[in-house]
């Protein structure tokens, strides 16, 4: 079934999504990645909704067994009554057209839980467009109820590492010998984990990654009320280890609302979300139907008959 | 010899950044990295010197030999006259803090060779930072009249492609034995080759990769005029293969300079550097000043007694 085809007026979207019919919900998400200026007016309306979802980002190396895990927990989640949601972030390449179309097809197996959403966004269009699409379509799914969104990243890009750090809970998923070491993992992953996931973690080299990661935490010196990350160890292919993430994750949330760290750490999300949002409007008003001017500086500058700074100031002069 | 502490007038700077004198280089991209708002007036006023640099953007997996490969590209260049400056990108991160110092101890080695020009990067501030801060120094390093500018970056994150992308011309180094296939390369990189280098040649699956890799290539429809990503195999530990990348780049300049679709290329490079420019230089203006009140716009959003469309809204009516 395809969803987010039919059409929806904005009252029925309004009233719709809070009760979680699916079809709304992906035809609102569609609206919004095409950024049609509807779906900004009914999301202002629809974010007295949200505020109630778990937020879970999922990143790791390609080949750590990402999705599987996430469709453990997605079940795991279900199996305990929730409403589970997820998106898998794909960057769009012609490169990767098969590897994120196998993606997909693992995604429509688990979708016959018809409980668990899930929903691929890939790049489209210029700046910053993917991570501002992945930030709407969370308001869209936690205004619809659902209690847990799973964000699932097919990289470990900074552009994936930006949108995953948007979440309430990181999951950092790591596996044995996929690297020398811990420390040839990429900087600002480590960083950003609230949870290490060790995946297959029946693999030689898991006591060691275990060890070197415990050792590299221990490093990072942390006021007490902080949140210390915790390790688990998964065997996602048979479901082993991932009630430890649950619990890791129930643990994480309930630091974040319930310690004054915690709430300083939401507001930042929240503050970083704003920066980004504001920085994606201006840009875009300040250079829609402005191609033609735009090409002919860049041909000037180009030419080295003007200099980058005067050009940008022409565009924001007439901005 | 620490460079970038002397004082200058901005005359100075003017009059001695063209005679490549370096410690005024070293001063000019300090100053602009902390965004001093005379660097712009100077950069501004140097842009006329610029537009004669090659700027070579090299990436690829850590572990692959960047570092020495860099190394050997700069001396092979100098040993055929030119001037070469190496921009080292460093995406900082408390746990990688080793790793980089090690990157300056290598670097410093190289820099006895007073001809190359060396200085490390790292990320600082909140958006754009660090691209804004390279292509600053990229446009300055050009003005000294340096012939050819490598930017290597340490990972291969979005960030740094999305500055390796910046370079006249894109190196991406691979090495054998690193994932399964090509197909595991990171979406994202591939499309960004000029130019491809298998380093570390002499080890086993080289010709696999190489083989893999060409098909890659093939399957890709190029219009005939199109630039040809090239492959080149070497050793960067014993300098073997080096020339054929020196050869490939300069090839891959002459397109640039005398095609058509070079010249579009080149535009769109242009372009997209004045999109990022007028974006960092809008955000700076609307928030500089403005902490507390996105804080308390945050806070807010954080409680849900206001939406992110309707803070940020705020935020541009009276920026």
């Amino acid at each position: 079934m395809i969803f987010g085809l039919m059409h929806f007026t904005d009252q029925e979207l309004i009233d719709l999504v809070p009760k979680r019919d699916l079809r709304a919900v992906a035809r609102l998400i569609t609206l919004s990645e095409n950024r049609a200026a509807r779906a900004r007016t009914i999301q202002s309306k629809l974010f007295k909704n949200t505020g109630r979802a778990h937020l879970i980002g999922v990143t790791g190396a390609p080949g750590a067994g990402k999705s599987t895990l996430v469709d453990q927990l997605a079940l795991a989640w279900r199996k305990a009554g929730k409403q589970v949601a997820i998106l898998a972030v794909d960057p769009t390449s012609p490169f990767s057209g098969g590897a994120i179309l196998g993606d997909r097809i693992r995604m429509v197996k688990t979708a016959e839980d018809s409980a668990v959403f899930i929903r691929s966004m890939a790049t489209r269009g210029a700046l910053g467009g993917l991570s501002h699409a992945v930030s709407d379509a969370v308001r869209i799914l936690d205004a619809a109820g659902f209690d847990i969104i799973l964000i699932e990243t097919v990289g470990v890009g900074q552009a994936e590492v930006d949108i995953v750090k948007t979440a309430d809970t990181c999951v950092v998923v790591l596996v044995p010998g996929m690297g020398d070491s811990v420390q040839s993992i990429k900087a600002g992953i480590l960083e950003i984990a609230d949870l290490f996931v060790i995946n297959k973690s029946d693999r030689e080299g898991a006591d060691l990654l275990h060890r070197d990661l415990t050792i590299l935490l221990s490093l990072t010196e942390l006021p007490p009320e902080a949140w210390k990350p915790q390790i688990a160890r998964t065997i996602a292919t048979t479901g082993a280890g991932v009630e430890a993430i649950i619990r890791g994750a129930d643990d994480h949330r309930v630091w974040l609302q319930s310690t004054p760290m915690g709430r300083t750490k939401k507001i930042g999300l929240v503050k970083d979300g704003l920066i980004k949002l504001a920085s994606d409007l201006t840009l875009e008003r300040l250079l829609t139907g402005r191609e033609a001017e735009l090409a002919a500086l860049a041909e000037q500058c180009a030419d080295r008959t003007l200099d980058p700074y005067t050009a940008v100031e022409k565009l924001l002069l007439r901005g």
